[in-house]
C-alpha cells in the first residue's frame, strides 16, 4: 500500500485556495500510484485559523468546500483532509460548539470523521477556546490492515516518553488497543529550535512502546509569528525514521506499507539542517517569505544602522524575498560613526540590495526648535534619544506607505526583553524577524552566515553594539555584558525562574534584580510590537500574555 | 449573622498591598459587627493574573501570603480570599497544575479550600490556560447555617435561564443538593454595558428558582483592557436585591442574614447609573484613574484636534487624574482648519487643564524636503497623510517621554475596526481610552456630558468629523455615515454576520463589502494598538484573536 505525505502550505482561511492545493496534490500522488493521502492537521483552513472559527459562516464555508473536494478529489484515492466539524449536540450537554477534525474522503463522499481528542490550551495554543475534545478514538481500515488517525497534541502524551501526564487519556493507546496496525498523526506543529528531533524520539518511543509504525504529518509554512517547519516523517516498527520530507518547502513523499509484514519500507530520508544556525536561518527566511506573500508585498524595506541586526535581517529578507526586492535605508545622524555608514554600505553592496541615504539631522533640529520652550533647561535624555528613532520610524513608513513595500523591523529578543528599543521608533514594522533570537544567537547567526564569504561585514561582527543616541554610546553602559544578560533572560522568561533562583546560581544580585525590573517594565512596549518570528519555545507574542498594569 | 462584602480593587501581582486591603476591610467589617467577609475572586493577586501564574515562584508567594494573612486577620471573623492552589496530581493524573480557589480563613488558619468548577475560556477568558477544573462543590457551616460557595462561571450555567448549557455541570443546582441555604458567588466579573442587569436578573432567576438567597461580590478598578465595575449585591429568596454596594469604587457592604427565616434582609442599595452614558462614562474614568495609578503615572498628554474623539478623551482624563494633571496638545497644520484651534482652545478652558500649541508646518517641510528625492513625482496621498499624524505621534511622545507623563490615545471603534487611523501617529499612546466606543456611542456620551452645561463645545458636536489631513477633508469622504457604519460593525463584529447577513439585512451590497475588507486589512494595525478600555461584548483587545496573513 502506498501512503503519500502532503506537506501543504495553505493560507488562513483561504478554503478555496486550500482546497485547490489539496486536490492538485491530490492528483499527483494518484500519479504516483498512492492508495492514500495524507494532508495536514485542519489543512482546509489553514492552521491556527483563530477567531475566524467564531463565524458560523466560515464554518459553514469549509463544510460546504469539503463536501465539494469529496466529489472533486480522485475517486478511487482515500484523502483525509483536516477540518472544523460542529458539535450538534454543544447546546445542549454544555460542550463547546466545534471538534477540530479529519474527514476521510473517498469515491466522492465524506466516509468517516475523527475527532481530535488532546487539546492544546498553552503557549500559543487556543484550542479549549473553540473545540471540544473528541471522547474516542476509531480505527479505519484498508486492505487488511487497521489505521489508526491521531490529530497533533494526541500524540504528545505518552507517559513513559515525558515521565508525567499531560491530559487524562493515550489516544494511541487506545488506537493500539484497538487493533491499529499503523498509526498516523496530522499535525501543524510550529516550529523551534530542534524540535524536529524531539519529534523523532517521541515517535521513536511510541512505536517501539506499541510495536506500530507511525507516519507524521506536517503543515509547513509561515503564519504570522508562527512558523511550520514541515519535516513531514515516518517511522518503523522498530522507531527507525525511514522517511522524511523536505524542511520548510512543500513536499509530497511518498510511502511504502507492506501489508504482509506490517511495516513501512525505508523510502526517502531528507536531511535535516545541520546546525541549528542553518535551522533557524532557514525558518526565518521562510517566515518573512510567506509573511509578506499572504499579506500581498512583494518588496521590503528596512532601515539599515550599520549593526548587526539589521545587518542580519537584511541577509534575511534578501533570501526571502530576492535583493532586488528589498530596500535598506541608512539614517545617519550626528552622531552616527563613520562605521556605521561604511558598515551598511558594504553590506548593502555584499547582499546587492537597494538602498537610500537620509541624513536625519535637519529633522532632528526641526523637533529641537519645536519643542524648545517645552524643554528649555531639562537635561537632553531619553526623550531626545527616542526621536532620533523615532524620527527613522517615519521615514521608514512613509517610504513603506508610499510605495507599498513591507517594513521590517529588526530587534532582536534580549532588547525587547529589557525595553532597550524605542515604541514608535525602531519598533516599527509590520513583522520584527528576529524577535526571537537572543542577541548572543544574532552573532551565531552572522558567524554562520559568514562560513563560506564575508555576507555580514566583518567590522560589523566585531564592534561593540550600539544605538548610537548620543555621542559615544554603547549598549553595554546600561546593560550587562550580552552573554550574561542572555543567560539572565533565558532563566527568567524561558525557565520561569525567579530572581532569587538566578542569583542563587551564580549572578550578581544587582544586575539580576535591574534586568528583572527592566522585563516587567518593558511590557508595555512589547504589547505593541510587531508580530515577532518564533523560533524558541518562549517567544514574545502570541503565547505570552503578561499583565501590564501589575506589580511582580 | 452578619455578612460583608469587601468590594477590593486590586493590583495585579502586588500580593503584599492586596493582603493589607483585605486586612483593612477585615478590621473595618469586624468593628461593623461582621461574622463573614467576603472577598472578589483571586483577591490576593488580583485578576486577571494571566502569565505570572507560570512562574512557581509567585504561587509559591501567593502560598506563603495566604498563610500569613491567615495568622493576621481578626481569629473570629471568618474570611473568605481568593487565591491559587496547586493540584498536587497534576503531573500523574494529566490534569492542569492549578486551581482557582476560595480560602476559608478562621481562627489562624485556612480552615477550607474550594476550587472553581466551570472555568471560561472565551472572549478575554483564559481559565483553561492554568486551571483545572473542581471536580465537586462543598459547603460550609456558620451556626446552623449551610452555606455553599461558587467562585464567578460558576453561577453562569442555568440552562433554564439561558435556554442552553455552557458546561456540563450547574455547581448551584450541586450546592443546593447538599442543602445550602445560602449561595455565596466571588467573582471577578469585567464590565460591559448593562451587564450589571444580567447578572441581577440571573441572580434573581437563580434564588427563584431554587428557593434560596444569593450573594455576589465582585472585583473593581481598572486592570489593563479589563474594568470592574464593582456593584456587588445581594438577593433575597424571592429574588428581590436587598443590598447593592457602590458602582465602579471600594465599598464595604454589610448584609444580615436572619437565621431563623433563612434569608436576608433589606439593606443598603446603591443606585445604578442611571443611564447607559453615566455607566459607560464612569467605567472609563476608572479604567484610565487605574492604569494611570497602576502604572505609576500621575499625568496624562493627549493631543487635541478639536475634533470630538479628543474632546472626549480630554474630559475623561480630567475627571479621572484631575484636570491639572492633563495636558492637551494643539498641533495645527497647514490643513487644518479656523475652527479646530478654537474649538481645541475652547475644550482646555471648559475643562480648566493645561496646553500646549504646536504647528507642525516647518517638520512638515523638512520631511518633504528630505524625501524630495525620493518621492518625486508621485502624488502626494495616504503616505503624506500618515506623516502628519507620524510627526504629532512623535511630539506627543517626546514630551510625554520627557516629563514622565502617560499619553492617551483617542482613536474610536469605528476607527479602529475599518483602519481609519494611523499606525505609529493618533494610534500612539499607553492606553486607548476611548477604543470600544463605536462613534455614534462617542457623541452620545458628549451630549450626555453637556446634559447640564457644556464641556464639550458646541461647535465640536455640529461639524462633519474630519482628519484634517488634507485640505477639505472630511470622514464622509471614504466612510458611509457613520449611523450606517456603526450598525454595519455591530452585526460584523458583534453578531458574527457574513457580508451576506448583512446585505439581506437591507444595506448595500457595495458599502457591506468595502466595510468588511477594511475591517480585515486593519488588523495589522490592531495587533499593534495599545490597551483599549473594553465595553462592548467584543472589543478588539484581549478577547479579538485574529490572525493576521490570512484571507477570508
Amino acid at each position: 500500500m502506498k501512503i503519500a505525505i502532503a506537506q501543504l502550505n495553505p493560507t488562513i482561511g483561504d478554503i478555496k485556495e486550500n482546497a485547490q492545493a489539496i486536490l492538485q496534490t491530490a492528483k499527483m500522488a494518484q500519479e504516483k500510484g498512492a492508495d492514500l493521502l495524507l494532508t495536514p492537521e485542519l489543512s482546509l483552513c489553514g492552521y491556527p485559523p483563530k477567531d475566524l472559527l467564531l463565524n458560523p459562516s466560515f464554518i459553514e464555508s469549509l463544510s460546504r468546500e469539503l463536501s465539494q473536494l469529496a466529489k472533486d478529489l480522485p475517486s478511487e484515492l482515500t484523502v483525509l483532509v483536516g477540518t472544523v466539524e460542529i458539535n450538534d449536540q454543544a447546546k445542549i450537554t454544555g460542550e463547546k460548539s466545534l471538534f477540530n477534525s479529519i474527514a476521510l474522503l473517498k469515491e466522492g463522499k465524506i466516509q468517516t470523521i475523527f475527532h481530535k481528542r488532546l487539546l492544546p490550551n498553552y503557549d500559543v495554543f487556543d484550542e479549549d477556546r473553540y473545540f471540544e475534545s473528541g471522547k474516542e478514538s476509531h480505527v479505519f481500515t484498508m486492505g487488511n490492515t487497521k489505521i489508526g488517525v491521531t490529530i497533533c497534541e494526541d500524540l504528545w502524551n505518552d507517559e513513559t516518553f515525558w515521565q508525567m501526564r499531560r491530559y487524562q487519556v493515550n489516544p494511541v493507546a487506545d488506537l493500539v488497543n484497538l487493533g491499529s496496525q499503523l498509526i498516523l498523526n496530522l499535525s501543524a506543529s510550529p516550529y523551534t529550535v530542534r524540535k524536529q528531533q524531539l519529534r523523532e524520539s517521541m515517535a521513536d518511543h511510541t512505536a517501539k512502546r506499541y510495536q506500530v509504525p507511525l507516519i507524521y504529518t506536517n503543515q509547513v509554512g509561515g503564519n504570522d509569528d508562527l512558523i511550520f517547519d514541515g519535516n513531514s516523517f515516518a517511522v518503523n516498527r522498530a522507531g527507525e525514521v525511514i522517511g522524511r520530507a523536505k524542511s520548510f518547502v512543500t513536499d509530497l513523499l511518498i510511502l511504502e506499507f507492506d501489508e504482509t509484514t506490517q511495516n513501512l519500507s525505508l523510502g526517502n530520508i531528507n536531511f535535516l539542517p545541520e546546525t541549528e544556525e542553518a535551522e533557524i536561518y532557514s525558518a526565518l527566511v521562510l517566515g518573512v517569505k510567506d509573511y509578506a506573500r499572504k499579506c500581498g508585498f512583494s518588496q521590503v524595506i528596512l532601515g539599515l544602522s550599520g549593526g548587526i541586526d539589521s545587518s542580519l535581517v537584511a541577509a534575511i529578507a534578501s533570501e526571502a524575498v530576492g535583493a532586488n526586492n528589498v530596500l535598506g535605508v541608512l539614517m545617519p545622524s550626528p552622531y552616527s560613526s563613520d562605521h556605521s555608514i561604511i558598515d551598511a554600505e558594504k553590506l548593502v553592496k555584499n547582499l546587492g540590495i537597494n538602498s537610500y541615504q537620509l541624513p536625519i539631522g535637519e529633522l532632528m533640529k526641526s523637533y529641537d526648535q519645536l519643542l524648545e520652550p517645552i524643554f528649555a533647561d531639562t537635561p537632553s535624555g531619553v526623550a531626545e534619544e527616542n526621536l532620533q528613532s523615532r524620527i527613522r520610524g517615519n521615514l521608514l513608513m512613509a517610504i513603506a506607505n508610499k510605495f507599498g513595500h513591507l517594513l521590517l523591523s529588526t530587534g532582536n529578543k534580549s532588547e525587547m526583553s529589557v525595553g532597550y528599543c524605542t515604541l514608535y521608533g525602531d519598533m516599527n514594522g509590520g513583522l520584527a524577524v528576529i524577535a526571537d533570537l537572543p542577541k548572543m544567537r544574532v552573532f551565531s547567526l552572522c558567524h554562520w552566515l559568514n562560513r563560506d564569504a564575508e555576507i555580514i561585514p566583518a567590522n560589523v561582527l566585531t564592534k561593540p553594539p550600539s544605538a548610537e543616541l548620543k555621542p559615544g554610546q554603547v549598549d553595554q553602559d546600561s546593560l550587562p555584558s550580552y552573554e550574561i544578560l542572555d543567560d539572565i533572560l533565558e532563566r527568567l522568561i524561558q525557565h520561569h525562574q525567579s530572581a532569587d533562583q538566578i542569583i542563587a546560581a551564580g549572578f550578581e544580585a544587582e544586575t539580576v534584580n535591574k534586568v528583572c525590573k527592566l522585563v516587567s517594565r518593558a511590557e508595555f512596549k512589547r504589547k505593541q510590537a510587531a508580530p515577532g518570528l518564533k523560533v524558541t519555545d518562549r517567544a514574545f507574542g502570541t503565547g505570552w500574555r503578561m499583565p501590564i498594569a501589575s506589580r511582580w
